[in-house]
């Protein structure tokens, strides 16, 4: 065997599906998560020995989170914070970990006291990662598909032997958002800013005319750190889902800007970070999260 | 070789993703949909002798799809039943044939004329069964998921030496709505119907205690056959999506119908056909709709 | 309310995922299922009145399940027939139901005893329909790929107004198999004729020229009905997945049928019944299965 | 507006389905993938003004992979390291990237000149990472599913308030298998260290008794380095799949280990990575990998 080294490592149980229901009155409320719990520390042995003396079992975290519950949820980047403190300070030699939810949101029908429909076309996210005595709490959504049908355009890029592509300054212009944004700290009212952020992505996505999905991108990050001082980086993950006009020359037919097919495969793929000028940086925390640079 | 026959079959495009944007103002509209043709009639030759002077080409399905949606879409129903009039009087050996399309809901953003963000968490569906002169229209949706956390229970149901399932009158009934009604006429604003039948089922599953899902469904069912004459017949088929009380006594908790896991798999299945009595049956046309028995 | 009456229903647990091993030596077995139980019967009174009398729960159907494959499991379509004649005769209001399984093939890692891949493309399918004394039983598997890079073509199809898809007399040809066949008796070893049935598909599939998807179904399809008497019927469902030969003129490339562009949607969409001449059919076994016409 | 910047961004064209066939001989070879290119460099005024001068269209990028799938594919490595090659020579501005690649396995139905069916479990991964002169490799695969039904343990663990898990000698251990591994060179035989790497994690999976999914991928990653010299770091992200016993005392049946329910949600989630002692780290190329710590 040669000579190789344990580096980075975690584990836990993963998709723990929790429906919470706060039934204090006849008006019930739901919060309906998949939480995720990892552990990091020292468990070199259990990889390299096979002792699991320090692993604290993942059936064990499962219980945790289903326990936790119990006493209520709250905001996901808090409850993820409450097994963060638990599990860094019930086991020493757990130094820190990850702590991810989705959260799927719930719409009452007509208003109903206890009837709900599944109403978010977004997933909501958070994320929170323990090193040490540091915490960096990200949140974020996927899965909010946007169009805009016309107001988009792209023109003036570069023309080599491969370019086939022809200018417009009218065309469909649709993504999937997916987003996180990181907070510096943890003193914030998560359901409100998180419904703030939203509000102020999809309403950017709506103003003037863009010229391409880059540019809309980062107008959307400039208005989401003016606006939330406690947010001081925001990443997107963002297809370019291209609708491409219909040619119907073939019969004689016209297409004003009107028929299009939604394609699926390949898409652009847009991926940008912007953040806070001066603030921190906190790249660890991003690590492990798929599709965004 | 045996004496083989060729018997049912039909052929032709699938999920041709037309978007439809209507901009004959600064308000746009938008049709979203994936539209599947397929033809019936006298394809013998092309399956047992690979002669294609009937093969009507899949590629040009696709094309007359797109070409058709210039003249404007309308209702998905309308539309598909466009394309069957066309293929059935266009080539004189096809003689039917079943056109299917989803249709994906878009909201404004903020009420703005041209950006909008695909809100409607249901799936809307539309069938369309040509066979000689009749026309079969079935519409209906999938995807809509909807929760009541109280005033559902299950009781009285027999027991044998397998049963370990507990009796109880209050638990969360949750389902993944799927359903599709069939009309007697064609002569039907599909579009005004369709909202006023999806509300129907969501304000039913509201209404009153559960004694079983197939108990709601039915009720469902009634109410939309009651209030829409041009409905004879109505399908559901819908898990029944099991929140399973966390037992927290192993740690002295209680949980007193708060803290749920949602499974996965398996699921309870239940699916119903309700008919206007004394009405006409047409189970020719449900032939390979999935999942509905 | 208006006169409506339930007509077709059936109910049960779906997706239960059954992995058992057989350990009597230490070359241990596994078969990997994955069972869908639904009842057929007098069920009236639980849709109409809430009366859960006649209603085996689907945890009992769930529970039934787990306990017989603890008598092993044999092939999916025996297993299917233990729990049919189970609950028609448990249950005297139960006349009938659908019991189907999907069967995930694994394979011995270095041909180990006890360790294994889940080696096999397809997934295995059984269905077994029980209608009073009558028992139904179709096999079949979806999700096995195939492709031939030359071979294929199509040409001879009608042209119109519509139609700008050029002949060819060299093509890729690739598709899903996707095929379900019936069985005209239940005194079968299930698990020989499914190996079998499998082989000739993939043998047919590479011999000679096809002329088009219809033309070489149809081939696979008499193979089948002539090598296997206890087969009275076979369908498909098969996509043809377009590879378009990608068009490299822009920047002054041939591409003499060798870069392709794999595309998703739309997809031609093949489906054809073949039936042994002269022999019965069972239409109403077929009901509810998806996209098979 | 706050003062913000643009930090890190990459942007392209992803999922290019290419499938490439070599017909210089009868016997057809082919290599199936999915190519996604994203640049890096200054792309600084295409996000905050909206000035595309810089930014070589998606589009373009799609046609240059195309086109030069013309020339070969040979490994995706290969192929990739071409592209990137390609991108950061012709555009100055362009000082690296990021492309990636799938490959789906085909196999050839009887041994057919130029029939195959889709017959690798798992699908092949590479990423090239170029920033500046730095060429970073990392190869993988995941989707290959394995289970060892013996040989498989959990003892040991720390216990509290919320373990309910019993100690077992005697369980089934199964995971899918997602890992990834960095080269210290470019000049590899990537297909041949593929399969070599793929048929040692397979073989390691086998051999001897399973202390913990951690202790089995540590063992793997042990094989792996020590046997390749060209491989300096390899990840694992690797669900525990749980089969549950079944607990079939309800009917008085036991259970010796013979019949399991494979649970989907939660499962345990064991990611690690392991490194060559004293090798140089390049944490830098793993960023937006998703799901490796």
């Amino acid at each position: 065997m040669p000579d190789v080294k344990l580096t980075t490592n975690q584990y836990g149980k993963a998709e723990n599906r929790v429906v919470r229901v706060t039934r204090d009155t006849d008006r019930h409320e739901v919060r309906d998560l998949n939480v995720t719990s990892q552990l990091r520390g020292d468990f070199e042995a259990a990889h390299t020995e096979g002792d699991n003396g320090h692993v604290v079992p993942t059936d064990t975290q499962k219980n945790t989170v289903f326990a936790f519950a119990r006493d209520g949820v709250g905001s996901p980047e808090a409850f993820l914070q409450r097994l963060a403190d638990h599990f860094t300070s019930e086991f020493s030699w757990v130094t820190g970990g990850r702590w991810a939810a989705e959260e799927f949101g719930w719409t009452r029908i007509d208003d109903h006291d206890h009837s709900f429909y599944r109403g978010s076309p977004e997933v909501r996210t958070a994320v929170v990662v323990r090193d040490g005595d540091e915490t960096t709490v990200i949140s974020g959504f996927y899965g909010l598909t946007v169009m805009k049908t016309t107001e988009s355009g792209f023109v003036g890029y570069p023309k080599d032997k491969y370019t086939t592509l022809q200018e417009t300054t009218d065309r469909i212009l649709a993504t999937d958002i997916a987003t996180r944004w990181r907070y510096n700290t943890t003193d914030v009212d998560f359901d409100k800013v998180y419904d703030s952020v939203k509000q102020i992505i999809l309403s950017t996505f709506t103003q003037g005319y863009s010229k391409a999905l880059q540019h809309t991108l980062y107008q959307m990050a400039e208005a989401v750190i003016a606006t939330h001082p406690e947010i001081d980086e925001i990443k997107f993950s963002c297809p370019n889902k291209h609708h491409f006009l219909s040619d119907l020359s073939f019969c004689g037919i016209d297409n004003p800007g009107e028929v299009f097919y939604a394609a699926d495969r390949p898409y652009g793929l847009i991926e940008a970070t912007i953040q806070r000028a001066g603030s921190e940086t906190r790249d660890a925390a991003w690590v492990g999260i798929a599709g965004f640079c």
